[in-house]
């Protein structure tokens, strides 16, 4: 969004928080810290009169830029960053929201703004004592199921299949268990045929807690950081020995283990859930090739046939969200399989790399954004620095243009947090986005 | 029910099983195989042609009432005791329901008699692995939810009270949490004001996981088997450095934790959820005196105004549970507070206390029984023998009557567990029940 309501908002950018990625400790310093930069983003959502809190300090010509596309002045926005926690400045963690300090700093903003709700990009257990802090439980949509276990009804694996496989939804063959044993036979079953099997541990963020079991070497990874070769029953025995306790999270949560579906290409989508319905705002596609870590909205190589089925299914989805008494933005993943089949994948009702896209094609390109341009991305664009990267885009005409409602938007800077910035291409077409791309990659060659 | 389809079932009776009720090592034997007993219960919804699994052989006598009375000969219904387990033959466990066996003799049952669905009191993961190996899955309406973690999401205290928050249903103060300082925050704030609280386990069947902390000694203890007074912060947070760990079943699951609601008297109902809609079944009441361990359909104390404002809560928060794919019985408690207050207190999405007692109703009485009849259960009726209670029924003109559809039920046969047996008066009015209950007493006094 920007929530669907007028009411001035307090928006927090806690993409990475510790309470949806358990093992924050087990992160590399450089990465933890790059990933909670993204924070940042939630920048995007701002109205006049709201106020952000991001995770580490902005440079302040980021800032700058980002207000002066949103049609902003400098105070028209407040932002604010915690006292470092437990990880420094690295991620908005629970010691930060919560610290008296910064309670007592955000209750004054609140106060001085006249803010009357809460939107974070993920409803976490701190966002919720931090709102009643702050008195903003009232105004806020679906609160008292946020604030209990709905959060995590909608954003753990194991209540999307069993919600959706009780819809009768695609989805690929697999079981949702506590049970070691129907877990391993369920994976024993699938190998033993040459069929590679995915196990996606219940609670982690995106592909983050996912793991590949093959048959054999040479199965194409992806959609999940680790992979493992297991030849034979005695293998996949062995493998269970040392990993259940790994992937039920010590007994804690649910495992699913489905059939992996081997050369697909991954799919999302955003709604938004609110008392009156649901709203499809988008679907879009994971890149493949040739950059990977970035995001085409709504696609570049998926038949629309095949996006809209997805998007129908995903859609069927929200009607139990909605009944729930969920209130907000949900995201849901499904894959283009070969001969295209189309399953869904998982759902998070929270924000989503997709929300402040959204945002550009919504309020830069207009209503029509879906049909009149495409918008492509990449996360991770080395550059020198964040004011050479605007005067390059600016001298090579490919910086976005509010007139032709096209070009190159700079979406988050994390230049002194990994030498990078994260690009949005408003293109006509799928081949003018890839010509940019090609100029991009020329104007800083390394 | 019965299930609402003609299909044949097969029914199991695991009320008490090491799913729902973690700990079964901690039962003494003797309360373990009196509660593992109550499986028995079950074959009182088998219809011609069905196949009864349950956990302890029964008294052939009283399984020769039991078909009596449901008009059935004695090879109507095939009554199956599965080998014995690591509790010996005391309960239900997966052991048991998986014993190769066992499923072998199941499945020549099944095939017999044509079975096409299974209709267990509690669906837990062995229910869905022996479908599975019995080929049922397909007929059982609900069984992609089921089998994955939907039974689970229909019988935790945290996602209760989340989605029925988020409906703006009445509920008692209070917060669904993992967070030990948000739930030490809220007991300690309501014992401050000299409020009682009541902490309940998540995932625990009943009240067996439920705590009332009290803020002085005297608060009368309803509702939970624990009750701990604690006079000031000091002793909060030491009662917290205690039980945290248990509360949370060492981090695994949520704690609930809300204002306890003194003087209350306990409510509960039944809904069957259907493709097409949710049907209300029944509203009723704990016996609370003279008698304790029994149940009152549609209540013995409860003004109707009050049951009916009860009934239109509970059946508010069945929505979602159709939209999330739930088919099946669902049983929603909750309390009649002083002052007319009505608060709903959990749901559970499997066969309940009062699902054969609804039996009794319909096919007993009709179709209008709740307006007709009032029902009382006593679940520990200490008797010599089951045929002694029968002829002394017989004798005493207090059996049940087909033809003036009133009298004295023996629900479930407990003699050789314990004594005892478990009675459901169908009287006309409360007067004649309470009349009855006496005359019962005098039958076998001492």
């Amino acid at each position: 969004m920007s929530p669907t309501n007028a009411r001035r908002t307090l928006l927090i950018g806690n993409p990475f928080n510790e309470y949806l990625i358990g093992d924050l400790d087990a992160f590399p310093h450089a990465k933890r810290r790059l990933g909670g930069n993204s924070s940042l983003r939630m920048a995007w959502l701002a109205r006049p009169g709201d106020v952000v809190v991001v995770a580490q300090p902005a440079d302040p010509a980021f800032l700058r830029y980002l207000l002066r596309l949103k049609g902003l002045g400098p105070d028209d926005v407040t932002v604010l960053v915690p006292p470092p926690g437990r990880f420094g400045t690295d991620v908005l963690t629970r010691d930060r929201l919560l610290h008296p300090e910064f309670v007592e700093r955000a209750r004054r903003a609140v106060e001085a703004r006249g803010i009357e709700q809460v939107l974070p990009f993920s409803f976490e257990p701190a966002v919720a004592a931090l709102a009643l802090r702050l008195g903003l439980e009232k105004g806020t949509p679906g609160f008292g199921f946020l604030a209990g276990s709905g959060h995590d009804l909608l954003n753990t694996k194991s209540a999307f299949r069993s919600i959706a496989e009780g819809l009768g939804l695609p989805l690929p063959a697999g079981v949702v268990t506590r049970v070691r044993e129907d877990a391993e036979d369920f994976a024993s079953s699938l190998l033993a045929v040459g069929k590679p099997v995915i196990v996606k541990q219940d609670f982690h963020a995106g592909a983050h807690g996912n793991e590949i079991l093959a048959p054999r070497p040479g199965v194409s990874q992806v959609g999940a950081p680790l992979m493992s070769v297991l030849e034979g029953p005695d293998a996949v025995r062995d493998h269970f020995d040392r990993h259940w306790e790994r992937y039920t999270n010590r007994g804690r949560d649910y495992t699913v283990v489905e059939e992996y579906l081997e050369d697909s290409v991954p799919l999302g989508s955003e709604f938004a859930v609110a008392d009156d319905g649901v709203v499809e705002q988008h679907g879009c596609e994971m890149r493949m090739a040739p950059v990977f870590d970035g995001i085409a909205i709504p696609g570049l190589t998926t038949p629309e046939a095949v996006l809209r089925e997805f998007l129908d299914a995903a859609a069927r989805l929200c009607e139990p969200v909605r009944a729930m008494g969920y209130r907000g933005l949900i995201n849901i993943d499904g894959l283009a399989a070969p001969g295209g089949r189309v399953v869904l994948s998982e759902y998070n009702g929270r924000l989503g790399g997709t929300t402040h896209l959204h945002w550009f094609g919504e309020n830069l390109v207009g209503p029509d954004y879906l049909t009149e341009r495409v918008l492509v991305t990449r996360n991770k664009w080395r550059v020198p620095s964040f004011p050479e990267t605007v005067r390059a885009l600016e001298r090579s005409g490919l910086a976005f243009d509010p007139v032709t409602r096209a070009g190159v938007i700079i979406a988050c800077d994390h230049v002194r947090q990994g030498g990078a910035v994260e690009y949005c291409l408003i293109a006509r077409d799928r081949d003018e986005a890839l010509r940019w791309e090609t100029r991009l990659s020329e104007l800083f060659p390394g």
